[in-house]
């Protein structure tokens, strides 16, 4: 009886994952590394493994998530700014005219991050996104958020956590937006969360000092900015790297260099039936480049639709 | 026999530090946050404490570690570039003349900076600090620098990460300057290092991606600094804070503020035998406000000639 609860000796630690290039590559890889003696060892000090998140850990069709939180938060704030509604981008924001939002460009949308992302301190933002987080559902599935993870790529980051690897997000979005759920949801506590911050400053108010949250974006943490975030978060160079678009080219690129042995992962989003399918037009998650280097750099591209048993956790 | 092996029962954890106020408020501070059901316990994953570097955990006199670091790099730069001889700042640092590289004011300080941490990859300054700091000794002492660490602050070091503590160094310094040694010396992995950083870029060249270290001094992780430094980098809110002077003002208020048990220590250098004296009035480390301030905001002021039973390792 006592035995039954013991684990497995060799069980699965990818049960999500189906046989396949994909899960060997993960898993020789890892015994590799983690194998003392062997030619490829890594101690575990070194040991760095970096992952983003909008369409790798979670979904990110039909908008990235902090989109979505943005668009709502618009509504929410509407009644204090009556001349939101005849005044571009909040105008369209309002009416869920992503074309009219769009039309705006950048500048239209950094009006909105500012609208919804500043003039508050960083504790009345971490309530801000837990309150949502809790709350806010997905359009399609109408399932939370936080339940449109993807079950192997949990499966993943565990696996690797169990082989002693220091695992953490790198992402294009606001660090502050991912920190309040990424403990929980994907046991990545908030020191190794890596995003796109911007400028906070320091102030002594009647009830205490606080950290208050401007407008200038101070680091994107994008494309090139994805190993500069590294260098400044983590300050070691990762020998594991898991993205899914081109915003992942230069992380992908920094990993998988240098000696010894090094993983770059790719998800590939090409099952229509169980989750979405897209690539090199995309709006949100362009794949293009990154697609194309992948063979010659030997990184490996996961088909959601072959690799993965399951989407998301059931 | 065997039990002989064993720790003792209540071992000293603190066998640097003398019996008294600065000593039992440690000692009484760790046990009341680490005790499983007690009123004041806090979660393992909440125990982050933050140390200056500079005269918290080495000594910063007669000049910062990391401007002597400069002034030896001029000189080895020097027959590059013959235009030095007779251009400020650097013909007076090249003289040793400090009044002269003063008179230079924070712009000449900053052509210094660029001129000995511009221009390489983070790679090459790794080893470019790395080459210095195994060798580099201090001027009046003669021993190494990483010698001119703090006994007592390494065992309190020590001491938070056996009771289950996160400990980072959140110092005015420049992050990959201390990178390279802070493991080795601290026991603090370069994850866990959080300090003033210059704008650094990505680049693909032929021999493979580098991150170029640029002029531009992109964050001052000192004063105001620290607590945003510490929101970027850890993005929880340590409950214990170290340092030495008023650059750790904000850090102290910011730490030592919110609900819960927490602490916050300043280093004082009162020992001119066995160290420096030096506070209100010094160019290096000046402590003023802090000092003030200490009392009415409960912070222990830790007195190296009371308090130290030694200062430096032996
Ligand atoms: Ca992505
Ligand atoms: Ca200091």
């Amino acid at each position: 009886l006592g035995l039954a609860v013991l684990p497995a000796f060799a069980a699965d630690p990818l049960p999500s994952w189906n046989d396949g290039e994909s899960k060997s590559a993960i898993v020789d890889f890892v015994t590799a590394v983690s194998t003392e003696g062997g030619p490829d060892f890594v101690a575990p000090a070194d040991r760095i493994a970096t992952f983003d998140n909008d369409g790798t850990l979670w979904a990110e069709q039909p908008m990235y998530v902090q989109l979505a939180f943005v668009l709502d938060r618009i509504k929410v704030l509407a009644p204090e700014h009556p001349d939101w509604q005849g005044t571009e981008p909040f105008k369209s924001a309002l009416a869920g005219d992503m074309a009219g939002v769009a039309a705006s460009g950048e500048a239209g949308l950094l009006q909105l991050l500012a609208a919804t992302h500043s003039g508050m301190t960083s504790v009345e933002f971490t309530q801000i996104v837990s309150d949502w987080v809790a709350k806010a559902k997905h359009p399609e599935t109408g399932k939370l958020y936080t339940a449109m993870i993807y079950q192997p790529m949990l499966e993943l980051i565990r696996y690797l956590k169990a082989n002693d690897f220091d695992v953490f997000i790198v992402s294009g979005g606001g660090i502050e937006f991912m920190r309040p759920w990424t403990e929980q949801v994907y046991g990545i506590p908030p020191q190794n969360v890596v995003g796109s911050t911007i400028e906070t400053t320091f102030e002594m108010r009647d009830g205490g000092p606080v950290l208050l949250r401007g407008e200038h974006v101070s680091f994107i943490d994008d494309g090139p900015g994805k190993p500069v975030g590294i260098q400044t978060h983590i300050g070691k160079h990762p020998i594991a790297a898991f993205g899914n678009s081109d915003g992942d080219l230069q992380m992908l690129q920094w990993v998988t260099s240098g000696p010894g042995k090094r993983f770059g992962g790719i998800v590939h989003h090409d099952d229509e039936k169980r989750e979405y399918a897209y690539d090199r037009k995309s709006h949100f998650g362009k794949l293009d480049k990154a697609l194309d280097l992948a063979p010659s750099q030997g990184w490996q591209v996961f088909s959601i639709k072959q690799d993965w048993k399951s989407v998301h956790p059931q």
